[in-house]
């Protein structure tokens, strides 16, 4: 008897087994020969373009969003609140002196960062390749200097999530480090792995404690140029911007769309990407790709006409770039209103061709998920194993504990792109980018169907 | 006795296991971090550019291949004569009327093909979608005219081989099938993924029967145009070319590079990549990076001492993109020498992110692959279950029946570029590039070290 039922539990399995996979094809044709979210980024990047929290450009995103969140489908399309910090750029010079004359150079204020008023800052430079150098400093040696932090970016680290996670504290949090001893601005080579001289920005955020310094970055040309004139020593600065963040948080909003669930509709999974950008270049990867991608999952299930036993909501999250207001309000409401989340998803790793879907979730949940494993391999998934979420989720993770996803690109360029001018929409490709939807659609449908335990 | 020796055994296996692990992040390590790949290609796309066979650029190729072989520090460096054809463009011109006027559009005729002899050809414009559609053409319907083959290269296949094994006979055969029913030239949509303009070139054959009848490629966008003004009808073209195959082979050369064996150098594992390209753009993808991935191949191995068991010997082939006469000369020479193949390896896919090797080899040496898969699993590499070999390599195979294997890179973006003057150094990520070296000196040392059989 209980080999029978083994038996036809191998049957019912397998029958579940090809019918997934019937529909995971179909997912897959409609989103590689009519999927939208490519034509969809293009608008956002040409006629949007970059849109950081709390500017008028944020403000023309959300009408963007909303419009092209109803084009899916949606059952329901609407707009969350969120009051959100603005920090403004303006105008913004460096000059080096790396042999006898001053030459202008490409470079960012940090984001976040208080500039120079306006005036010029101008100071020698010295050189340290990391904390412990600095820390090893007299602050004799600091006082009134510039201090360049000549960390580089691990190119031997094949996952570059790791290499950013090694490299990003001397954005974050280096003219703190440098004010303590006195200094008076800093320069830091970008977090970048790309070959080329693009100076990438970034949020940073100054102690309470220390004064707030000016904090710059080069492109990994010019920093080396300025590596080997710091070497021989001499070396002179000259900082001129006007960043400053604005007195006031602005209004801003998530802008959401759901499908509502045939057979459980209080039962909610969640998939989103960050609508806001840094103010430099179009935002096309960081993040308007998992814009697209997330409303790409709600129009292929209207398109197929498949009813979701779940609720599937996709959420264009505002502000993750530089304070999370908006993933702080998606879990405040969802607390409030005593929401179900089965599994929050982030896709902010830009619209390259999916290799893996990262998980926090528990040790039975991810079992079960790798069961279906073999079914994504058409699709050149085969990574269930790394622990992944993503920055707007991580408050509701916090606040209900629920089980988190992210998806997981090739990962590669993403670090050649990632806050610089070059995050155009020529540097995604339209069918790696699909291919990411059609991914995130077959999981999400997965789940759905099947749950999580 | 048994048990101990199968735990024996096993602690042996892991050992190792571990070792190769060990060499296989040092030959990350040292390529990720020194690996002279991309300058070299850098080198060759920017100083000799595309390079058909026969050409002169070609012959400057062949030049700095020699050059750039030696510095990897191999132990011997040669080249292997080859008289390959030579196929010549020269000026080229297609105008469409698709309105009231004509207007010249990209285009590019297609390699080995007949131009018009420098005269205007003008016939008017007939469109079929595929050979059925054309077969069901009366003859009177083709006489005269020029057929635009429009057949859109399929998007929903994941994997873009696919998809352009698919269309590809559109290309190669197009001319001699309606030239058997009078038709004065052909246009077809190039075998392009791409969401821009660019028409591609590639290899095309005319049989002996028919008459050689010109042949060019549209851009996407265009073909699109092209396709919508025909739905109306009345639409006129004007071919103007001047390409044609010179009367006489060149003589040309295979540059090869060994690093010799330490305890069977008679058995031999080939790399290689192929040094001729398309006359159009640089080259870089197709196939510039096998040729510097090959080369990177020995130069990891020199600097990090790594003395191999068996010959490695990379080759820069010849002629691969319209008459493989490189290969075949490759192949005769190893026939005639009675060399001792164990596998010859062609990267040939472009230096994208790779993702698996695949192989044309016996159950048993595939399984014997598969066990050391979990090695590969760090680098992003998880399949070794498709057939592959390669142009280059396939004579050899033909001639001593030895085992192949190929490079799998990520391929979402090869046939974006493949052929058309967008195929240049910046549509190459130095890491992809890098770590698709990386994979195949792990594999290759993984082979020499313990065998195939």
């Amino acid at each position: 008897m209980k080999l029978v039922l083994l038996i036809l539990g191998l049957g019912l399995a397998s029958a579940c087994f090809a019918q997934d996979s019937l529909i995971f094809r179909k997912i897959s044709n409609e989103i590689m020969l009519h999927g939208t979210c490519y034509d969809n980024l293009r608008v956002l990047t040409k006629t949007v373009g970059n849109r950081i929290s709390g500017s008028p450009a944020a403000a023309k995103a959300v009408v963007w969003g909303e419009k092209t969140m109803k084009e899916t489908g949606a059952d329901k399309v609407y707009l969350q609140p969120a009051n959100v910090p603005y920090w403004y750029r303006g105008k913004e010079h460096l000059w080096l002196k790396m042999g006898r004359k001053y030459h202008e150079v490409e470079a960012l204020s940090l984001g976040n960062s208080q500039g120079t008023n306006g005036k010029i800052l101008k100071a020698e430079v010295i050189m340290v390749h990391n904390y412990d150098e600095f820390k090893a400093l007299p602050e004799s040696e600091v006082k009134g200097k510039i201090v360049f932090f000549n960390y580089r970016f691990r190119q031997d680290l094949i996952l570059t999530f790791e290499g950013y996670g090694d490299a990003v504290k001397y954005r974050g949090g280096s003219p703190s480090v440098a004010a303590e001893k006195g200094a008076v601005g800093v320069i830091i080579r970008s977090m970048s792995t790309a070959v080329d001289d693009f100076p990438h920005t970034g949020g940073m955020y100054y102690k309470d404690s220390t004064k707030k310094i000016p904090e710059m970055s080069l492109g990994n040309i010019t920093a080396d140029a300025l590596e080997k004139a710091c070497e021989k020593g001499g070396v002179m600065a000259k900082m001129k911007s006007q960043c400053h963040m604005m007195p006031a948080l602005v209004p801003s909003y998530n802008v959401i769309g759901e499908i509502k669930g045939t057979e459980t509709p209080e039962k909610i999974i969640t998939i989103g990407g960050h609508l806001d950008s840094w103010d430099v270049g179009e935002g096309a990867m960081d993040d308007g790709a998992g814009c697209v991608q997330s409303m790409e999952v709600l129009r292929v299930f209207k398109a197929l006409g498949i009813r979701p036993k779940c609720t599937i909501r996709a959420v264009l999250f505002m502000n993750e770039e530089n304070g999370q207001k908006g993933g702080q309000a998606y879990a405040d409401s969802a607390f409030s209103k005593h929401e179900k989340h089965i599994i929050a998803i982030e896709t902010d790793a830009g619209g390259f061709s999916p290799r893996g879907i990262g998980m926090n979730v528990n040790a039975k949940q991810r079992e079960k998920i790798q069961r279906y494993k073999d079914l994504f391999l058409p699709y050149g998934v085969y990574d269930f194993s790394h622990e992944e979420g993503g920055s707007d989720i991580e408050p509701i993770h916090k606040k209900l504990d629920i089980p988190l996803a992210g998806l997981m690109p090739d990962c590669q360029r993403y670090f050649d792109y990632h806050h610089t001018n070059n995050d155009i929409l020529e540097n995604v490709n339209h069918r790696e980018l699909k291919l990411g939807a059609v991914v995130l659609a077959q999981f999400i449908y997965l789940v759905s169907e099947q749950g999580l335990d």
